[in-house]
């Protein structure tokens, strides 16, 4: 390894930048494969029926019809790659009937040479269902017996877990806070719409689909296990991606499934493409929240107790529940030094749209309620919140009851310590408690505190691997199935093999994220590309370099030791004096010798050694117009402790982006489901934060150096928006006193609790 | 190892079979990319100038013009990847001037939105040429002094060398055989016209090539060298081609350089597709000999002395000319115990379309006059034909007095046991000196042997590599660049991983031929992929299998001597009880068992050992009409020397193929050039056999078993047509007494022939 880092903690320009601002990058909807036609959905007007009867026999007639497939004739994926993982296993991975059971949900899909023909065809279908009765509240849900949404019942999965005895804890505790937090249905939202694949059968018998999944690899098993073909078979190519955020984390609902059964029995490649409004009223969203949270502090604020119970609102389907609801439980038991915590969670289907994977995946939620808890319990026992959490974290060497697994990289105290100095708190807040009531607009500060896992080492297979191969003139192919959603990760892991590699940066070329190209991958989610592909990376590295620096021991007749390899030329240790160029040495090996003609290839495959916390701490600043009930955040300071920054300036684009996803999911996003129809389902009614709406960001990277990690490096991607919620919702109550539990914190729920604080 | 093996040397069915027969696979002139334009040569009237000027301002103001690109501003490959070799070397790759040196040699290309608006274009721009006196004739080019080609003169290339002495052994000769021999300039006649390619800008600022290449790897480089980026950045991709035998053996002229040059001017993707008739004009074939030859033997027919003067006709640049001619001189000089071998040979420029690779690669030109000469030798000393060879080739043990590596498998006996007994030579021999001169029909048999090496390994840069994934069902993936002309090598290659591995056939996938999925390989040309490609894919799998027997070992704990992997089970050596299924062991680790997540890759790059020789004897039967000089090749045997047939369907494929190529040498296949213009640029004139044409083909798999191979393969490709002119030549002498020793025999030459034997 080098010692004077070059190119890691660098802000080198990502990889796609020029392609992607000069729009020759292509993504999912731009893309066009020779003879394609068209797939289209035909979704349920229902929220609760069984599809007595299909008669496509009108549409069959339509020149350029090419074919239709039920939705009961093929396998929905109902659960996540953990399923994957034995065969017992893999029978929970799909669901297959002839149900729906939300409005939206897919009752078949056409295929035809043109999507004016194939909207055609839909019209002409006939759709007999026997319509059931439907429930949309989860707590109605539990009890209700003449609603079966599933066969085993309304309850998808309950769970109540306890660490030291809550009882006991709460006996002990001189002050305790209790009180509900719900959270809203939040959308991903992404700037490219969720829901465009193309399925080909082709080459040598198999399947080639352009997919917008974070996780090609499991879609590739997925889809070979639904189509009844060898993984071999199964090519998984990911294009550009404008922003996925949990919500392409395994298969769309309806999309790529029915697409490869609709392309095989259409005998062309079929494209399918989402609408905005199919994306926004029959895709997976936030699993919706209801914390009944209780906790328990001594007087001088040491944390003795919590009782969390969890109602999830799981929607039609149960896609990730489990891993959400125990991502909630990682993190929120994790967090603090809480000797005694009781946690019950219980996931209930609704007739609803359903639920998946989202940034944060069940911490933002629970996060919510157990950092608005403790800051009505800071307030109530008088100590500055920041105060609070430093108080009560859990730091380096510190156990996680949930795991078991000692903290190694510890910067919490950065962040809260770095953040507050960032925000000047001490002052704002100060400032907010002296304010004039003059005019309608209150300034006021708040602030929440999170740990987010890297990577899913302990609760979901978690693969990384890389292959690194040698070119004759030095330049550097890297084989990574990492998808890049729009983050850059593909750009890090190109540092991180240039820096072990000791080359220039423009000489690696990373691959396409290509599972004919690229070994195993667990995919890009759980903050875990710049830890867990970043450690493939640089193990494949190392031992390329390993074995770059055994030839030219041999090619220049020195002792190894006396070699490095840097700025792309072997050099002697000592002078530093080049002595022959990476490429010449290359070529010679590769080309020059025809008795050797070798090319370094190295690989790597594994896991992590472990799922090191990112700790964080958002800061926010509002203003609140008590006429209007109106939140305007002012600036929001988000610290987090990346271990590493690899590359300063895109840790600073995740922070920007999530610190204003966050101020979304706060003030304005969630779905509004009335009788199981969605309301808002796209931008003219479901509201993101515009460029206008955001805050000014101020970025604070916290650098722990994660000994587990390359170069240090730890996730950041879903951390840096988990606390924004708590830390508004804290600040509107610092400048109003207005203290809202449910999100979103709509003016109209401000203005009542301000006439409630009145009264 | 395997013992008995179960997918080598079986019949499997090719594994792109399917797709080609039923139209779905695509072929370069099939594939469309987004965005592309058309691009378009102009091409030099004189078959010797120099551009003085071009104005293409009218063509610029054509609506949909996209850009044009001068010949003279783009490098052209004059060599071949030997000049990859080393800094210096590389100096030689290219020339780029502002000469035309052919009729049809490229002076520009223009893009244009389609094809009319190009030709349009073509139309519309003015080129102003010096002209300049040309030569034609090889033997005038030599001692011309008024047209100088190149700078450095006509002469290319010329080299003496002198094995033994041939003075002191024509001396002891006590009968000498003597003459001229020439051989005409045959033309690839794929089925796929050879020109066609898309080249576009983009992903990452690299350069993408859809090529009909053999050699994507070093096409790869050449671009990477012509466009000034690095390796890395040059994506090479093959679609399915159909037929190659040397014509893509590089870059074809005027193709893929200057398409990439015009894409980068253009701004989007090029597509070039050259016309039949620019196929035949002015791309490369194969290099027409002239070849004095004299034999020197004792009574007993033992060969004591021969010597070649060889002077090729290059055409106006110089691609492989010289390892073409290197190649004559290894396979002419190696196959016959001759102790003393004089061989000079001279590569001259003139001013027609250039030669280039060719099946054979020197070694049917050489082998026609060699042949033929060892057949009038044998007719003078009274010996039979097969005798003859049998008491002269250089077998097992033997060395090579060229490359002085000694023969480690040797079937040249078996090749013309069996295959004259296939032939029923000694009946059908007698019974062409005994027929009547009744009617105007004769027949007559003849023989030719040959050997020719497997791969490059002594003349060029020749690696091989493979990476094998094995994925969470066991079916595998192979990564390899072999570029599949029609053989079916990548079949080949896909039976030795099933057979190393122990699981079916179909639980393998090979990957694209696309330098971005596969690792370094030397393409596919010298009959190279089975024993060079398969080195490498037998070294990967080994290697992987010995990965799968270690986690074997620790998954059911037991030892790992006492498992075996056959049939896709991991198994009892003893009992062959199935322990635990491939894909099962493969789940567990990969995907199962969280702390693993380890998925199995193996990788090998390197050379072969060897270049071994295959061994080969071609019999002919001929009718031929004395009144009309018609010669109908009634039946062929092709005996060859595969070492083992790891598919001996494909192994026939190749043989029927080749042998009938070889009637197409020896009767009709030749450019006719006049004042440097091609008459025959297109099948209407250029006469390759049809099927009616095609003579009955008996093919002989002789097994020699080569140490150095997998499972004892060597190669097989150019093998199968390389002495089939000469066989058939020597059975026209057997059938009417006239010798023809210029290629083509045609009914011309042979009623010449017959008229001077009358007088």
């Amino acid at each position: 390894m080098t010692e004077q880092l070059t190119v890691v903690g660098t802000r080198v320009t990502r990889i796609d930048a020029m392609e992607k601002v000069t729009g020759l990058g292509l993504y999912a909807p731009d893309l066009e494969v020779q003879g394609m036609v068209h797939g289209l959905t035909l979704r349920s007007p229902h929220p609760h029926a069984r599809v007595v009867s299909v008669d496509g026999s009108r549409a069959e007639k339509l020149p350029g019809f090419r074919g239709l497939v039920k939705a009961s004739e093929v396998p929905r994926v109902c659960g996540t790659w953990f399923n994957l993982r034995s065969r017992k296993e893999l029978t929970k991975l799909f669901q297959q009937d002839d149900k729906v059971r939300f409005i939206g949900d897919p009752v078949l899909v056409v295929a035809a040479d043109d999507e004016e023909t194939a909207r055609e065809a839909i019209s002409l279908i006939d759709v007999e269902y026997q319509v059931l009765p439907a429930v949309f509240d989860p707590f109605e849900a539990v009890v209700s017996t003449d609603v079966k949404i599933h066969d085993r019942g309304n309850v998808g999965f309950h769970i109540v877990k306890e660490y030291g005895d809550s009882d006991a804890g709460f006996a002990e505790a001189e002050v305790i806070q209790e009180h509900r937090y719900v959270t809203s249905k939040q959308k991903h939202a992404s700037l490219e719409p969720c829901g465009t694949c193309i399925a080909e059968w082709g080459r040598e018998g198999s399947l080639t689909l352009w997919s917008t999944t974070q996780v090609p690899h499991w879609t590739q098993m997925y889809l070979s296990l639904a189509m009844g073909i060898p993984i071999a078979k199964v090519r998984v190519i990911r294009p550009h991606v404008g922003g996925a955020f949990g919500a392409r984390a395994g298969v769309i609902w309806g999309l790529e499934l029915m697409c490869a059964a609709l392309a095989k029995e259409a005998g062309h490649p079929v494209k399918m493409e989402f609408t905005r409004e199919e994306d926004f009223s029959a895709t997976e969203s936030r699993h919706p929240f209801t914390v009944d949270y209780r906790v328990g502090a001594k007087r001088d604020g040491t944390l003795v107790a919590a009782d969390a119970r969890i109602v999830i609102d799981v929607g039609g389907y149960g896609t990730h529940y489990v891993s959400v609801l125990a991502d909630a439980l990682g993190t929120g038991v994790g967090i603090y030094r809480i000797p005694n915590y009781r946690f019950e969670g219980t996931c209930v289907y609704t007739n609803k749209s359903l639920g998946g994977a989202f940034r944060g995946y069940g911490n933002p939620q629970m996060n919510f309620a157990q950092e608005s808890a403790l800051d009505e319990l800071a307030e109530k026992l008088g100590i500055d919140p920041v105060e609070m959490r430093l108080k009560n974290y859990r730091g380096a060497g510190e156990l996680d009851p949930v795991f078991e697994v000692p903290v190694k990289s510890d910067g919490m105290r950065g962040c809260l310590q770095d953040g507050a100095s960032a925000m000047d708190w001490q002052v704002r807040r100060a400032a907010s408690r002296e304010q004039k009531a003059e005019g309608t607009l209150r300034r006021g500060v708040g602030m929440a505190a999170h740990q987010h896992g890297t990577g899913a080492r302990f609760g979901l297979p978690d693969p990384s691997s890389a292959v690194i191969r040698i070119n004759a003139d030095g330049s550097v192919h890297l084989l990574t199935a990492c998808a890049d959603d729009g983050q850059g990760n593909r750009t890090v892991l190109a540092q991180i093999a240039a820096e072990v590699l000791g080359v220039p940066f423009e000489w690696i070329s990373v691959s396409d994220t290509d599972t004919a190209i690229a070994p195993l991958d667990g995919g890009t989610h759980g903050s875990r590309q710049t830890y867990c592909g970043g450690t493939a990376v640089l193990k494949a590295a190392t031992e390329a370099r390993e074995s770059i620096m055994k030839l030219a021991a041999e090619y220049l007749e020195r002792s190894q030791e006396g070699l490095t390899l840097t700025g792309g030329n072997i050099a002697d240790v000592d002078t530093g004096e080049s002595l022959v160029g990476l490429g010449d040495l290359m070529r010679h090996y590769q080309v020059g010798d025809f008795s050797r003609c070798h090319e370094v290839i190295a690989h790597a495959s594994g896991v992590t050694e472990d799922q090191p916390p990112v700790f964080g701490a958002t800061f926010a600043e509002v203003e609140v117009d008590v006429e209007t009930g109106q939140v305007r955040v002012i600036k929001m300071v988000g610290a987090f402790d990346v271990g590493k920054a690899i590359n300063p300036a895109q840790c600073e684009g995740q922070i920007s982006g999530g610190l204003t996803m966050g101020v979304g999911y706060a003030l304005t996003e969630g779905l509004v489901i009335e009788d199981g129809k969605v309301l808002n389902p796209g931008y003219r009614d479901y509201k993101i934060p515009r460029a206008i709406d955001a805050p000014e960001v101020v970025s604070v990277l916290v650098e722990s150096i994660e000994p587990t990690g390359p170069f240090g490096a730890k996730g950041l991607g879903e951390a840096t928006m988990i606390s924004s919620a708590a830390a508004i919702a804290n600040a509107v109550h610092d400048a109003v006193g207005a203290r809202i539990r449910e999100l979103t914190i709509t003016p109209e729920k401000i203005l009542r609790a301000l006439k409630e604080t009145a009264q």
